[in-house]
């Protein structure tokens, strides 16, 4: 544990919408109660303006920084958050919630339905990226902010923070999406559907009510490695793998010959002890949702004041640079202040949580040129 | 059917290799007897010096042009292959065969082994690029052509054509890979290993012996769906898709709500009519076990009189634009004539079947200069 970092931290629990109140989510359905796991760094000042929101992607969690009690790994972007860091928590306290649909403690497909005593399964409400960001607004009011001085993210945690800025433009001071989308593309689309009918077609799945029998084990390894090539570039396999065998000759079985096939079966099959594939379906389901594209971003505001900091990486064909020049000309279209970094990343989509030093020295710069008050 | 149509075709059978003997394998093993489809349009000349060899893609089969008794589509490149076309039958003697491992009729793990009367499953062996190139000689043998004018083919039908010039340097006159490379990158392994995967995972695949039972269908559609985002780009998929519903508004069920998503599941389950999950396994195998890069092509020959037409297309993600240049490259090194176009389609992968007037074009001209005697 080195002196940047924040040393142990504790999950938290945040429940609201006790009936008879409930979240109402886009579908027309509602939720309650709904618990948020959250984890926050440094200290709110005074004033409460200080709070800066992290938005995690598709399989984070709360988790983002520090150590939990007796854990080696810290928390997924540590290199980002602690005291002279990205988001320095000297100067900022921050905020990072597990999302609704989740499965790392905030209410998602396999908590308990309080309806009928047993996981929810696929009774769970289908729910978007407003829902999970609605959610989110829970959490802040909680805390008294009246307004987060920036909300950041990347991958999904992007279009958490487009939500956020489009939904409640008057909650924050700053915006930092990094490699998102507007909307998905039908290849993106078409990915997270690969990803869905895999975990589907695994008879273990049991239409969603497996809870009692164990994870759908194959289908969701199998998920998960679609999703693996996907965060990877071409060149960054190459410079990983290239053709390097596990063993000193070709098997001539259907075993994996390859370390590129290895690396992929470890990948799925860890997944699988960590992540719950109802919770795959859902949040993958919410990112095909999401489109706040042309008219649907920031309705009816003509001019923002909201500060933007837009990044993408050149190598990431999952979440390609158009779709943040895309995100660009629509702030530019509410005269928007924003600042675009296409970084020239090898790494593909898995670069916003590789590339610390390039992001470092973008968000240092750019928060402190947001007045704090 | 057009004037330009070849008209009626049947695929024929051609059997070799009865025991005691035997077609040897790569892996070492071997197989007994072997048995090829294939089919032939056009007229083979006296010299026997017009005939040109077309080389399938991975789920491709012999019946390349025309059309069977009774059907209404007609081969998988017919648009190329007739009276006038890029293969104009009027000039040259086209020979298509389906691949060993296949399951269009070439002998493959749903052969019946004669050893068990039983299909093979996994008790067929493992084979290569190299194999299929050595059972194709066969057949070229029984023609009783000495050299072929042309080998052709893409995608997979590219590395035969690569895997011919390298290892039968003195059986051929012209060479056209298309949309190929000179081995797998670790990306390409990647996409194949989770195809497998898919397969393998099903319950139904049981361990390859599944014929009594039929196929693992939800383990081979998920793979298929897999390999259709691959053959397509980002941008024909944007062109053909986009966002477009299959109804008025969003389900919120897990159901196929965008149009890409029902184009997926139709490709995906429509395939488990037609293919063989274990070709699909031994098939993409032999492709991630190709390697003729370096020293591998073409060994100890400084200078070849082939001719080569190499072609790639700049959307194609899957055989990407610098693996045809680094054909180009060694073909170079061995002093080959070689013309290289990377044309300029949108349609990715899928190109090679597409782009037909281009093609048409190209190879035409190519052939034409190539001396037929």
């Amino acid at each position: 544990m080195s002196d940047k970092s924040i040393g142990i931290v504790k999950t938290q629990y945040f429940s609201f919408a006790e009936p008879p109140a409930a979240l109402q989510l886009q579908s027309g359905r509602h939720l309650a109660p709904v618990t948020l796991t959250y984890e926050t760094y440094g200290t709110l000042n005074n004033a409460k303006s200080n709070a800066i929101l992290v938005c995690h992607a598709l399989s984070g969690d709360a988790h983002a920084a520090g150590f939990h009690e007796g854990d080696k790994a810290a928390g997924w972007w540590d290199d980002m958050i602690g005291p002279g860091k990205a988001l320095d928590t000297n100067l900022y306290f921050i905020i990072c919630s597990n999302v609704i649909g989740g499965c790392m403690g905030s209410t998602g497909p396999s908590s308990i339905n309080p309806e009928t005593g047993k996981p929810y399964a696929l009774d769970f409400p289908v729910i978007t990226i407003e829902d999970m960001v609605d959610a989110q607004k829970h959490l802040i009011d909680f805390f008294g902010i009246e307004k987060l001085f920036c909300v950041i993210g990347g991958s999904m945690g992007g279009m958490h923070v487009l939500q956020w800025a489009s939904k409640y433009p008057d909650k924050l001071v700053a915006a930092i999406p990094i490699a998102t989308a507007l909307k998905h593309s039908p290849q993106q689309i078409a990915f997270d559907e690969v990803i869905r009918q895999s975990i589907m077609a695994d008879p273990a799945w049991l239409g969603g009510s497996y809870y009692e029998h164990g994870q759908p084990e194959k289908g969701l390894a199998v998920a998960r490695m679609i999703g693996h090539i996907t965060f990877m570039s071409d060149q960054s396999m190459e410079e990983k793998f290239s053709r390097k065998l596990k063993n000193d000759n070709l098997s001539f079985q259907f075993i994996d010959d390859f370390e590129v096939e290895g690396y992929l079966r470890y990948r799925g099959y860890n997944f699988v002890k960590r992540f719950d594939a109802n919770s795959y379906l859902y949040i993958t389901k919410a990112m095909d949702y999401f489109d706040l594209s042309g008219d649907k971003f920031m309705p009816g505001i003509r001019k923002t004041n909201i500060r933007f900091l837009v990044i993408s990486f050149k190598s990431d064909w999952l979440y390609p640079t158009h779709q943040s020049q895309d995100i660009v000309r629509l702030l530019k279209r509410k005269h928007a202040y924003t600042t675009y970094f296409d970084l020239n990343s090898t790494y593909g989509h898995d670069a916003f949580l590789i590339e610390i030093e390039d992001e470092t020295r973008l968000i240092r710069n750019f928060l402190a040129n947001v007045s704090l008050d």
